[in-house]
């Protein structure tokens, strides 16, 4: 972290500023220009104590220079962390497509959707047992009988599960059933959750909040990392804007900037992203094409009759449409079977 | 809610319809026109389903008539909801003045602060003991400790104590020693945790998540009110908008907007909502010339030595200051003692 | 459009409705329910005077039901509009790229960035004469010269050129020396401007306002084909939102959207779009993959030495790279030598 | 400016920046601390330049240490400007009401309104001769004779005249028959227009974009006063953001923030900044509370004929309601007959 105190700043001013750091146990380094004097402050999280002295008289601006996520950052790791989910691997070469309704309905559905993603390639199953929803009227998901479905529908077919935790408490139910643990928009920021999330073993999706940027979003992984998981897959889902035609609006220059700046694997939702059916695949393609390590996508046998979110789930017919388009562009970015994705 | 069909909709477009819709239980009415059908769909909760047919074929529009909230709205209760705590009436006449340090940082900060605000004025003592915080590796907190020291420097003073819980195991510790309990903006849309506070005695002070729409925060509150409790106070605290300036953007209209679609009281948080210093006082009278049932106003002893939030924290001597332009504000809008607030 | 009146309007107030409604001379039709009463409007243009009635007792919400704009959509032409710029045909099969420097600053940088992107496969050469720039003391553009200079390297190269048009008396000279007029982000509602493209002859590249929504944007796009000119070009260049690591945010989904509201060209432009150079190449791709009819590239011989935007500009070399990988997704996308887009 | 240098800059690359630097005419200086190097870059305006450099190797960061604007600045002016519209003193003492209708529609409607508003202490009479509307259908405004309506019917009452200019061959019209020409929010950044009007001599009033920073509004200030024209009236009328209740966030905040930032003298226009009748005065009340120097207000005598903007207009009768609450609350903040701001 640098302080750059102003043209006027006296040295009392210069001297308090100093002191006010050392006190806290940083040290400091005083570089005097004949134009104005500059204060680097070192140690790692120097920045995370700036309220302690950024009301002092004579500072101009506090820069932070090192960022303030440590474990989730390119520098702390420089190769790709790939997270191994029964054999499927996530962040190496292959675009993974985990696939499945918005919620779990029952099993006939379930089981008839698995078999279908499973055919067409996909190699997770998405579904919700425990379900965030914006009103208290609405269907709030099955719970534990959900997540029993949901792991028979995937054995049946070879495919691992993820599915989303809303509470601490669920923690060891989710831990027990699922295989990725999936933290929702919504609760990106509830510490608590990352916490726990982060002390059980079973990798974690971590969704971007709504409204979240890329640095917080870092620093909501650091969370789940600095408790020991470190196998946490990051997901682009859109975030909240003016724009009313869509959902949200998809950020597809986050996919390239985050595995710029983070080992962590980066997929990306446009069933959420977007919420409107008939955007999913051209913007699923575009975050393939922007080197996205995988996609969710919702598909629902029928959805007319999906108690959630149907307006943004493709057909069984739609998904296999996707899937081709998948692959070619994939090949074409010389993905196809194993290649690495190049940014 | 209202269907509108298209132009082109067939005959067995608008039938299939009519048939999903009464399949789901819901009552629909027809009105045929010269150049379009309207299905009048009638149920209160209509518009939660729509999920369940907005994708057939021939719908131009769907449009929500009544509110998706109910408990929280002013149709289902015209007069004013006001919240008493232990004699301090949040939402009838004066103007509430909650004020108090960001954090719990020790026992003499917080009685020397509970002391001077009390003299001030203020009526509630706030004050973190668990912080949600963007990084894992700033200050977290006090914890339980630190609502011990709350409560006895509130009960020193004759103040009522808000404070902010942040998970659901925590629930029944801050029932034992909060007067209010505080769910925090990113916490905004944790289910779980809306039903917890719902489902215990004490009044709940409920923050506007950062990305939220005003529909979005009503629902959140009728979470609350749904399992029970009808004390919510509804806080807004700015927003994140574009503006780089200020940490967030302090949506003054909410405020009357709040008070015309809710019963409930609202009140503003302009240290939050602005996130500097010098921009509190100004925002603070702001909210009350729109209205505001009461503000949070953060005060600290020595706001260059906080742990945290210094930067918009309020010295005592700006504090003072501040008390005597909201008392001024407040009585030229005829609510001094006791006068109702105009809007 | 439909107006819905609320459950207690009188039947006086749905008389005063309907009676003000045919006093601006709109034809009206009443659907009476056992519910309520909902008026439909009729006439393409209704929603424009909402305004002259939105006031009056008894309504619960007016609905506009045909779009605001006629002559941009989808409905009014169904086969798409494909632009022909002396022989490029834009809006067809090809992804057509645009390329060349943010500033004309001089013609030995021009006339070698031409011939390098003319090689690569470029059809058009993009470069501003006259910049908009944030601040009044930037670097603002050779004006006529730069034009002149844009022509000659664009001839020499058998490219089109593509430049920026900022006022109204500017006008005739950019119709003297482009082939397409450029009206730039912040020019997207200056209405003055869109009535003098839309009365010459050359074709628009209209670019999205940084806080334009989708609806907005083809208003603007209207209002040139209004005047008589039917050959405008969209363009995508990112939207401001609170994300702060990139300078906008690239609304990947808009291109799909556009291309089913509207029958006309959508093109991408990731130099813009996103601010930072190492995230242009993904940008493009993934603007490629999702359907955009062409792409507008910021190329600079030596960006470090570009009088604007350096840090957005690729060098020939990356240009290079790109330009294989846009023609490998087109082609995976049945694009390559005259596929139709498919989305 | 500041070129922070990474951790592993080599000295040739710190050779290369200042090397490029200096020979964009700049002068350097060097600070070589133990962790790091850092560049102090001396001129007002060097940050204006970055572009040139920050392309290079081994740069972390840069950092604008001076503001980019200088003419707008309090360091450039310490007092506060005082816009003199003969004889009405803008930025001064008291709070100037600038009130009308949206458009000019009519000379009776205008003579009516001019007269109701004067006589309630409005001192300018705002209403628009040309109108930018983001439908090409909407009514567009009655030109020329409408600005020779407006001034007879300020001369008839003692007001002055504020009205929008959209194009710059318009400039002399304004010139003529307005005393304030007002910049619209479409138009902030059309710089053609800012050339002309600071060209001029009667006072500007800007206002703020959609999606402006704080940063953008004054740099867009700046080219007004680095033309000549002194005399800039800034106007906070509400921000882009996600909330739909509202047309626009009126950002509350920024009236102190302006106030603090620069010399000039800032107004609200609570009417566009909501765009419902039923927030105007609350808002009002709020602007002024945070400090405003006036408010624009939209009156028209029967909003439910207004051509335009009918939603957001007051009546005579709410007006006047609004005049009585603005003088209390200005009267207790200390500013009644004359008494300073006070922030």
């Amino acid at each position: 972290m640098i302080i750059v105190m102003s043209h006027q700043a006296t040295p009392a001013e210069i001297k308090a500023v100093v002191d006010r750091v050392e006190e806290i146990g940083l040290k400091t380094e005083l570089s005097r220009g004949e134009e104005r004097t500059v204060i680097g402050v070192i140690g790692g999280n120097a920045y995370a104590y700036r309220d302690a002295f950024s009301h002092l008289g004579g500072i101009q601006e506090i820069v932070p220079i090192t960022k303030p996520f440590k474990l989730a950052s390119r520098e702390f790791r420089r190769q790709d962390t790939v997270v191994d989910v029964g054999g499927v691997k996530i962040g190496n070469h292959e675009v993974v497509v985990m696939a499945g309704p918005c919620s779990v309905e029952g099993e006939e559905m379930l089981l008839e959707t698995a078999r279908h993603v499973a055919k067409q390639g996909a190699r997770v199953l998405r579904g919700g047992a425990f379900k965030p929803r914006t009103s208290p009227y609405s269907f709030q998901g099955l719970g534990e009988e959900g997540l029993k479905i949901l792991r028979r529908a995937a054995d049946a077919h070879g495919l691992a599960v993820v599915s989303e935790v809303m509470d601490t408490p669920q923690v060891p139910l989710l831990t027990r059933y699922a295989d990725i643990l999936q933290i929702g928009a919504r609760n990106m920021q509830n510490y608590a959750l990352l916490d726990a999330v982060g002390e059980q073993p079973k990798p974690v999706l971590l969704k971007r909040g709504m409204s979240a940027t890329i640095e917080e979003f870092l620093l909501s992984a650091e969370y789940v990392l600095a408790r020991g998981n470190r196998n946490v897959i990051l997901c682009e889902r859109g975030i909240r804007t003016f724009e009313k035609y869509t959902r949200n609006t998809f950020d597809v220059s986050a996919i390239p900037l985050l595995k710029r700046l983070t080992h962590l694997p980066v997929v990306g939702d446009p069933s959420h992203g977007t919420g409107k059916w008939y955007l999913v695949a051209p913007v699923a393609l575009a975050a393939v094409a922007a080197g996205a390590d995988g996609v969710l996508i919702e598909v629902h046998p029928s959805p007319d009759h999906a108690l959630s979110d149907g307006f943004q789930s493709l057909t069984f017919e739609n998904f296999n449409a996707l899937m081709t388009q998948v692959a070619a562009v994939a090949r074409a970015l010389g993905r196809g079977v194993g290649g690495p994705v190049r940014i």
